[in-house]
């Protein structure tokens, strides 16, 4: 595995992450009504860091390999729109908003994950907990829109 | 150039561009002290739009050509912090902060563009505008926070 390759991969990652960190779940958060199944708080960003660490590793692994420009550009897709996301659920707090995000961040993880095991088993294996995570996030954020038909969206205009 | 790749590309381009849109400079940049040199507000989503169309060609045309993991990863680590910036800036009001992003972003396209040109002449000319272009927003960024020192950023946890 190239690690400088890693390496750029990682710090897409960081640059997805950076909006978990400052667009925090905080207070706000803890007021909504969540389903039973809510995993605790502390797994999300555990959960996040094995991903971006996982998918860094399928990234660098498949990148010299002939016929990885699908896997590599659903790779670029889902960074975008997972980097999208936080701010517009925990920034905005526009949940049905969020969970129309989540149609192009889950497809793009799909895309991946399937290009991925085109080309290489572990590279493949490696997306397969980021997939199995964003349908269990994307179910989540429908059961909080679902829960929470009241909350008031941050109006930026007006603060 | 295959189209189903510059399609991805493509979708990768709209999530990033949707902080743009969700994250809109509103009355409240309006407000702020800018430099003589800034660009009226007409220009920024015309040159988004076809930065976000150039690139996307210069990453379907690069894809399918031997040694392009590099380029590529440069163009998902674009994506995350071009789409990290706007809710930065305009959502959180954190001036220096947005512009602490704009390091890795000018890093990711610079990089991007330099072996862009090394795969390909027109996939490396096709990041010429948005290299120009970050390194113009870059400054900007940078005189709009020395201008502005007592922007008050949002407190999300305060709304």
């Amino acid at each position: 595995m190239d690690i400088f390759l890693f390496a750029i991969f990682l710090a897409a990652c960081v640059g997805a992450g950076a909006t978990g960190a400052v667009f925090p779940p905080g207070e706000w958060y803890k007021t909504l009504n969540k389903p039973s199944w809510t995993p605790p708080d502390w797994v999300f960003p555990v959960t996040w860091t094995t991903i971006y660490l996982l998918i860094s590793f399928a990234g660098a692994r498949v990148g010299g390999l002939e016929g990885s420009a699908y896997a590599l550009a659903f790779w670029a897709m889902q960074g975008a729109f997972a980097t999208l996301w936080s701010p517009v659920f925990f920034g905005l707090r526009r949940l049905k908003g969020a969970l129309l995000i989540m149609v192009p961040l889950w497809i793009s993880v799909f895309g991946a994950t399937v290009c991925m095991f085109q080309l290489d088993f572990w590279a493949g294996l490696a997306f397969v907990p980021y997939l199995t995570w964003i349908t269990v996030a994307a179910a989540l954020n429908a059961s909080v829109a679902r829960l929470n038909p009241n909350v008031v969206p941050v109006d930026l205009s007006k603060v």
